[in-house]
Order: structure tokens, then C-alpha cells, then sequence
């Protein structure tokens, strides 16, 4: 199983694909980041997101895309931005017919570190272990998109097969409408 | 000048195109709903208003572009689709280099109605009485949209002609880097 991990952001969003299957080792495939100028207008930000992550898929060709699901409990213009860049990766995949999950940012810490509650350098240093790198992805961003491919490879298999059938199904339905 | 103006949301986006210069009459050239069932997958209920939004372009070629901007002090849930949502318009417009202008709640109402706090009833009367239409067009979300665009047309047209032109010279530029 090939994952893109979407670590959602206007100014960083973190980009990972990881390959493997529950209880084996697990490979980094490739990790980067989607940058664009904080001074940009917001719709040549969204493009050049757009642009990026179309690229990725292109390269990598990942049969998941895991997204992290945001929340509105942090500085309301950052997520704003957060949200509107993982529309822009929501819509690239869901366009070709890939699959999306949603994992929250506790899902995505509880599956690497064991605790919900872990912080960014535990999460850098689990990462790194898991996938035998010689050190943490920089930025956190890069290693929050790992950690979101290996969380989607770890839970939860018997339902990714599920919904992907589902969505090899639904790929060309009209309007959206879905099982 | 003609504006397409966009109320957007997930599960009704409304969508209202109006021509004219401030300071005389201004036309009704179509008005609409995009709408999204509540039990799609987010990832088709994106592609959904991305198609939608793609047609109201294609069939109306408008010169500008206006968008609710979203703030975060809603409901949660609502506000991160309503952010999505908008992200959608706003690319769609942006990568066929059309100028995105985003106009707060109260600056339309005031713009429409004189007064920043107006209720749905009032924008949706002075929307109709502006417009010379028989009835307030419904959903409200459409009457929105109306209002949306009528309020950009009223507002600083000069600046409108300085953004048209920056987009024109930016919308084929690279890597979303803007003037």
C-alpha cells in the first residue's frame, strides 16, 4: 500500500508517501514540502498548492491520500489557511479518484508515538525510527506528513480496502453523488 | 464590469452573476444554487463545487470575481466548509485569471443596505429592488451572492481596474509568485 500523507498549510504543507503494509517494515518513498510566499494573494497560493501536490501525485502515484482533519481550536486566520489548503489536496485526489482519509492530529500521534499527546520531536523521532532514516525529516512539517501516511498504512486495513473500492466505483459518478 | 459573486458552502453555494458600473443601473445576468448533498465524502462534495463553479465561469465570463471572506466565529463545522468551499471558488477563478476580491459580511450589507447589521430579509429586498427583480431571489444564499457582486462593483472601482491588470500580468506567472 502507497500513501501520500498532507500535512495541510498555506505557507508549508507537508507532503510524505510511505510504502508498506500493517506489521512490516515500512519505506519512506519520498518527503518535501509545498511552499508558497506568505505575501502571495491567496488564490495564486492556492494554485501554486494545487500545482504541488499535483506533482506528487503524479510522481508517486499513491493509491491513499491521508489528509490531516482540521480543527478550529487553534489562531482562527491559521486555520483558515489550513483548511483551505486541504481542500485544494482533498480536491487533487478525490479529482483522480484516490481515495482520502481524514485522521486527526491525536489519531496521527497515538499511531506513531502511543500517546495522543506526543510532541513534535517525539513524533520526529518516531518517524525517523520507523522508517530507518538517519535523522528526523526537517521541517516538522515534512515528518507530520509521514507520520499521517504511516498512521493511515497502521489502522483500520480491512477499511481502506473498502474504501477503495468504493471509490474505483464512484471515481466518475456525476455531481458528486456517492455510495 | 461584470462580477460573478460567490456565498459559498458546502452543502449550498450560492452564486449570482450582475453587471454595471457604480452610479448607474445595474443587471441581473443569472443567479443560482451549486449544491452538494450533506452525505457525500468531502472529497466529492469539493469536486461537485468545483464543477459547478467551472460552469457558472465557462457560461457567464466574468471580469471579477467576489467571494464571502470566511471568519471563524460560527460554528466550527460550518466554518471549515464554508472555508473549503471557498478555497474551490477562489482557485477556480485565480487559474483562469480572473481577480479574486473577498468582502466581509458587513461590508456587503452595508454596501447594499446602508447598514452593516442588516438582516437576510433586508439584503434580500434591496438586492431585488437594485436589480428591479419581481421577487427576492431564493435561496438566500443566492441573494447573498447578488449582494456580493453588487457590493464589488460599488466598491473602489479603481482599485478593481489595478487588481485586473496585476492579475493579467501575473496569471500565467510561475510558482504562484504575484506582484
Amino acid at each position: 500500500m502507497r500513501v501520500l500523507g498532507v500535512d495541510p498549510g498555506l505557507t508549508r504543507c507537508g507532503v510524505g508517501v510511505v510504502e508498506g503494509v500493517a506489521g512490516r517494515p515500512l519505506t519512506m518513498v519520498g518527503v518535501g514540502v509545498v511552499r508558497t510566499p506568505a505575501d502571495a494573494e491567496l488564490g495564486h497560493r492556492l494554485v501554486a498548492i494545487e500545482q504541488g501536490i499535483e506533482q506528487w501525485l503524479d510522481e508517486h502515484r499513491p493509491e491513499f491520500v491521508a489528509v490531516e482533519r482540521v480543527f478550529s481550536q487553534h489562531n482562527v486566520r491559521t486555520v483558515m489557511g489550513t483548511a483551505q489548503a486541504s481542500a485544494v489536496a482533498i480536491l487533487c485526489a478525490t479529482r483522480r479518484g484516490i481515495p482520502v482519509a481524514l485522521h486527526t492530529p491525536s489519531e496521527v500521534k497515538a499511531a506513531v508515538t502511543g500517546s495522543g499527546r506526543a510532541d513534535k520531536a517525539q513524533v520526529g523521532a518516531m518517524v525517523t525510527r520507523l522508517l530507518r532514516l538517519s535523522a528526523p525529516p526537517r521541517p516538522a512539517d515534512a515528518a507530520d506528513a509521514l507520520a499521517l501516511a504511516i498512521c493511515h498504512i497502521w489502522r483500520a486495513p480491512a477499511q481502506n480496502r473498502l474504501q477503495q473500492a468504493v471509490a474505483l466505483h464512484t471515481a466518475n459518478a456525476p455531481k458528486g453523488r456517492t455510495a
